[in-house]
C-alpha cells in the first residue's frame, strides 16, 4: 500500500513591526494557494530575537545607512506588487499585542485578514499598531467580536504560547523577519518567498520518507 | 533637435570576498547584455565599509545564526544558478590585491573575465586568492602578462585609486555587497540584480534630463 504524499506546507514566521514582513503578508495567501501549498502562520517577536545578537533596536536604526537604503528599497518594492505604502512616523512599532491576537486568530481561522489589517494599518495608513483601539477597531472591521478577542488575547496562556513561540524562533536560527521553513529548510527574507514555496512543493513529503528509512 | 537617448547605464560595486558578490560576477554579463545594459565594475573593499559600521569582521561571522543560514542559502542558490560551490576552508579571504589588479583590468578592458576566475578560485576551488601567486596564475591562464599587471597593480596611483573607490562606496551609503547604482537608485544584493537591471533599462536617461531642465 502506498500513501498519499503529503500536502506540501510552510511555516511563516512574521513580526508585525517588520518592514519586509509587511511585503510577504500582503503576498503569501494567494502566492501559496496557486502553488499548491499550505501555509502555517507563525507570528513571532524580534524584540528578543535582536536582544539575542547584541541589540536593542532595529538594526535598520541602529546602521543609518541601511535603515535609508530599506525606506527606498520597501518604497519600490511596494511599487512593483501594488501595494499600498506610507511612510511610518514611528518605527519600529510595538507588535506585542497584535501577535498575541494574531495567535488567536491562528487558533480561530482568521489570522490572515486580521494580519493584513495590521500591515496595512502600520505601513499604509500610519496608524499605532500598538494601541489597544486600533487593533479592537481592526478586528470590528473584520466582523470579530473585539472586546471578547481581545480578553483571549491577554490570557496568561495566550501570552506565554506567543513567549514559547519566539522562543522556537531563536532555536530555530531564526535572525529577522519574515522567514519561510519548510522540512529543514530556512528561507529568510520577502525576496525568498518564490524559493521557499517552490522548495515546498518539489520536495514535499522527503523529511517524512526520511523518517520512514530510519 | 531631439539628443538620442542615453544607452542604459548600471555601476556594479563588488568584492572579491563576499559571498553574494559570487553570484552576481558570475551572472551579470550575460543578463546585463540581455537586457541592453552597459555594465561599469566598480570593485572595492568591504573591510572600510564595515569598519565604519562598526564591525571588524564579516558580519557572517560576527553573527552566527546569519553565517550558518548564508552557507546553506549560497549552495542552494548556486544550485539554482547552475554555478560550481565548495565551501571555503578561509572566510573572509583578503581580497585587496585581487580589488587592485580589478582595476588595472577595467582600464585594460579584462575586468569581467578576470573577476569571475577570482570568484571561482575563492568559492569554487578554495583557492587563497590573497596569495600574488594565486593570482598570477589566474591572470596567466587569461593569457595576460601577468608580472607586468601585478606590478601596475601595486603602483601608487593605482593604491590610491583603490582607496578612493572604497571611500566613494562609504559616501554613497553602500553598507554591503554586491550593489547595482543606476542615476540615484540604488540595489543592493544579489537578488536585487534583476530588479536593477529592469530600472536601468526603463528609467536611463532621466537624470540626464533632470539636469538639462534644471
Amino acid at each position: 500500500m502506498t500513501a498519499a504524499a503529503p500536502r506540501p506546507r510552510l511555516e511563516f514566521w512574521y513580526e508585525f513591526a517588520s518592514t519586509y514582513s509587511y511585503l510577504s503578508v500582503m503576498r503569501i495567501e494567494d502566492m501559496a494557494r496557486a502553488a499548491g501549498v499550505e501555509v502555517t502562520w507563525r507570528p513571532f517577536l524580534l524584540g528578543p530575537v535582536f536582544l539575542a545578537l547584541g541589540w536593542n533596536d532595529s538594526p535598520f536604526n541602529i546602521y543609518p545607512p541601511k535603515g535609508r537604503y530599506m525606506w527606498r528599497d520597501l518604497a519600490r518594492l511596494a511599487d512593483k506588487y501594488d501595494l499600498p505604502f506610507r511612510l511610518p512616523s514611528q518605527f519600529p512599532r510595538n507588535g506585542l499585542l497584535a501577535a498575541r491576537v494574531a495567535l488567536v486568530g491562528v487558533a480561530e481561522g482568521w489570522v490572515a485578514p486580521f494580519s493584513r489589517a495590521v500591515m496595512r494599518a502600520n505601513f499604509a495608513e500610519d496608524r499605532d499598531i500598538g494601541d489597544a483601539v486600533v487593533i479592537g477597531e481592526l478586528l470590528a472591521a473584520l466582523g470579530l467580536p473585539a472586546d471578547a478577542v481581545l480578553e483571549r488575547a491577554q490570557t496568561p496562556e495566550n501570552k506565554l504560547a506567543l513567549r514559547a513561540q519566539t522562543e522556537l524562533a531563536v532555536e530555530r536560527g531564526l535572525f529577522g523577519a519574515p522567514n519561510f521553513r519548510t522540512g529543514e529548510e530556512l528561507f529568510w527574507g520577502n525576496d525568498r518567498l518564490e524559493d521557499a514555496l517552490a522548495w515546498a512543493a518539489t520536495h514535499a513529503g522527503e523529511s517524512v520518507r526520511k523518517l520512514g528509512a530510519a
